[in-house]
């Protein structure tokens, strides 16, 4: 008896966080392509491979290799569906390692980014804009937005509860019906605050 | 006489800043090796290359290759005096590359940690343990403890006026005569708050 009350309690406890708190991911960096670049890199579209949280959204089976002026990356992930823009996430240090210094940005925002290269089984492409270091942000419902009062475009602070603690300032909120609510960290981030598959944080303001 | 003044004030303004303000630091990976240990990896004693914001420490002109189970870096930057025992400090990135899981740790704290290879011009030894991420920290005269209020050992948040503003929790404070006052962080920190040399911290409690 004991003991089902205290599974009950851990549970209640865990949906009690899940109201107050909200998920993490760590974003890896990864490419979105047109679906003629999917051609001329695959010689066929994306293929999905995985379903990722944002609905819709998937990890193809196909992997690129990114190749910038001073270092190149392998095996890199490609995200689908095709975009109508290519775009490269990476995080700072990634940038790094290839050479290039991407800016800050919210996804879709590329123009004035650095370029780069990327190549897949059957093709090389070289893209003239759509490197960035993906600014933090929080994907969220219309109802997790009401709960938590707050709005689209909205920036935050988020504070997480992670082996190395910390709050996050500069978090950009984006509301739509289509998303599922999931705070995006790249993985300096995620390494910066110790993050861990599961962990959560908490909206400040 | 209008320029003088803008210049007077844009002194004093920038001389409160580092009053109430702390400057900070990223630290990349670095190797601290034995007397004995440099023999074997140089056949001979490090050499200062150029002198570290904390008075007494160097880089040295040795460099080495860490070499972990999934990967290794060359040219790593030895930090000199030698030590009473060898301390790998890298990045949780770094420690992905090289298929080790480093526990953050304050520096001289190594038992139980990983161990990991260190190839030197000369020779190659394996050590047992020493592979930390560095717990971020201040380095701190004991004047400014006093000006700011903190005492040694003393865990404290710091907000970061960067490009990408955060407020680091888990600081911890480490108060000598022998320091100079300077916020130490891995590059994944550095990154995560968009940190570029001459940026500054705030002690927030």
């Amino acid at each position: 008896m004991k003991k089902l009350q205290e599974h009950t309690l851990e549970r209640l406890c865990q949906q009690v966080m899940k109201r107050i708190c909200v998920e993490m991911e760590a974003s890896g960096r990864h490419v979105h392509v047109t679906k003629a670049q999917a051609q001329q890199l695959f010689g066929h579209d994306l293929t999905p491979c995985r379903e990722l949280s944002q609905p819709g959204q998937y990890l193809a089976h196909e992997r690129v290799t990114i190749i910038g002026p001073k270092g190149k990356f392998e095996n890199v992930a490609v995200l689908g569906p095709a975009r109508k823009e290519a775009q490269v996430e990476i995080s700072l240090s990634d940038g790094r390692v290839l050479g290039i210094d991407p800016p800050v940005r919210l996804s879709g925002s590329v123009k004035d980014t650095p370029g780069i290269t990327i190549r897949g089984e059957k093709g090389e492409i070289a893209i003239e804009c759509g490197v960035i270091a993906a600014q933090r942000h929080i994907h969220m419902t219309p109802e997790d937005a009401q709960r938590f009062g707050v709005a689209d475009k909205q920036v935050v602070r988020l504070e997480t509860y992670t082996e190395r603690p910390l709050v996050f300032g500069d978090v950009v909120v984006r509301v739509s019906p289509d998303f599922q609510t999931s705070v995006h960290l790249d993985f300096d981030e995620a390494n910066a605050c110790g993050f861990k598959q599961g962990d959560l944080g908490r909206i400040l303001s």
